[in-house]
């Protein structure tokens, strides 16, 4: 069982906070017709003065100038900035999905920015993770995902059976049933059974800048015949958990990919195996939905 | 169907900013052993310089004094106050029921004051709510309570199946039981069955003062043969409502108690209905778990 009072280091509450370490003092906005749709830090801003027909850099702030340009003219425009600046290795690298910038929902999106880039802009970012799971006399087990020892992110980790990020040029619906196919072969029928249950929200300074991220999160309810399988080789193979073993996991170790936590957290909670009874429940209720710093 | 852009005042988010209105400028402080457990209003931190041996008033703080008293010895001494503070009319009333001032949870608890004194002093008061529903083929249909004409607040009103706060000297699942039982007629075995999804949070200016309030959500999935019957006269009678009606209700009217608006928000999100290509998702995503002002 689940210990509620707790050794060092153990607890459900630390992967919430790790999710959230940020400080706003190192960022400035970044903007879009006086709208602020970013944080970016002054070191990255300092890059972007070689561009002063597209960027105006001061101290406190960063504006995307292109005024009257259409969001697909202007993101060209931004898009030929970040090859430069991939290629002079400022950013780390050029993703191939379009991520938008937004003050607020997808479908306020004000430019179109390269996903490897979103970080150093500092725009918000969505994903789709899903649990999915069997269930019997109320008793229920979780299918895992481990990740590909090739990722350039948390190789080897547990991760939740499906989860990816959200490209601009997608439906919801669609990105889910893609990713489910893809990273579980679970059919686009299956798939569509998929419930959304909710989101968390996080805010993580990491040392390319600053990821404001909504996870969308989704429940599916398995038959017990499912096996998932890997279609794309961005998962290494997959673990049937009763749900006690995995609240194991999350609680005394980092095996699983560092937002994937707050995913099975709010799981735990909605599910009743994490209840008011737990010490750490009201920082949990709290802080798995803080407002986005962006 | 509901609507998901809205006609002027038809929204569900109106109910969580409606919850949530509070101008931390019209208080201080209210601080036991220099720990804040509350907030007061100037206005009623003058009513307490009547008694400059338990209270310290100042501009900035008002701080119980009786250091070294136990927590009962010192409840004791402010029931006094409390009583008084009725008498005069300062207070509306005096509940019975005991509420714990803490700077956390409910087993940090550093005094014992009337229920009805809570929002005065701002301290953190808890709730827990129950919907309770019938599922048939994954349609859900609720299970609500009408408000009976003489209840102080929100007479007539609808409300969840089974709602009550949360006193001081009482388990959560002891008080769930308690309250299933009298307000829905839900036996004890039954009760046992409900299971903790979660809590919402507000923090609220009313003409008292501040409420800082945390609700625990339940879920308990009822038997198509089961009849709620009120036994403590605070309900008139029950309605059995699809959830789609629900929605419209909660979306286009007041008719709900404040309060059960948010609980039944965050079912609706829970349960899928209520997804995230709803233009306020995620306003009521972050806006259902604030921080709590105390």
């Amino acid at each position: 069982m689940v210990q509620s009072q707790g050794r060092r280091g153990v607890s459900f509450l630390r992967h919430v906070k790790a999710c959230n370490q940020y400080n706003s003092s190192n960022f400035i906005p970044f903007r879009i017709d006086a709208v602020r749709v970013g944080m970016v830090r002054p070191e990255f801003a300092a890059h972007l003065v070689s561009w002063p027909d597209i960027f105006q850099v001061r101290s406190d702030a960063v504006d995307l100038l292109l005024p009257g340009l259409s969001i697909a003219d202007r993101s060209a425009i931004v898009a030929d900035v970040l090859f430069e600046l991939a290629e002079s290795g400022v950013i780390s690298h050029l993703h191939g999905e379009q991520y938008l910038a937004t003050p607020g929902t997808r479908d306020q999106g004000m430019l179109l920015l390269d996903r490897a880039a979103a970080p150093y802009f500092g725009i918000r970012a969505f994903g789709q993770h899903m649990n999915g799971y069997l269930e019997h006399d109320g008793e229920i087990e979780l299918w895992l995902g481990r990740r590909s020892d090739d990722r350039i992110y948390y190789p080897g980790c547990l991760d939740n059976l499906v989860a990816g990020g959200l490209p601009a040029d997608i439906s919801l619906r669609d990105n889910l049933s893609k990713e489910c196919r893809e990273e579980a072969g679970i059919s686009s029928e299956m798939a569509e059974q998929a419930l959304p249950v909710g989101a968390i929200t996080y805010n993580l300074e990491t040392g390319k800048g600053l990821k404001p991220d909504t996870l969308y999160c989704y429940d599916l309810k398995l038959p017990d015949s499912f096996i998932p399988r890997c279609v794309d080789g961005e998962v290494a193979g997959f673990e049937l958990l009763p749900v006690q073993d995995v609240m194991n996991i999350v609680f005394e170790s980092d095996e699983f990919k560092l937002n994937c936590n707050l995913v099975l957290v709010d799981f735990f909670i909605r599910h009743g195996y994490l209840g008011p009874d737990h010490h750490e429940y009201h920082e949990l209720i709290t802080g798995l939905h803080p407002d986005l710093a962006v």
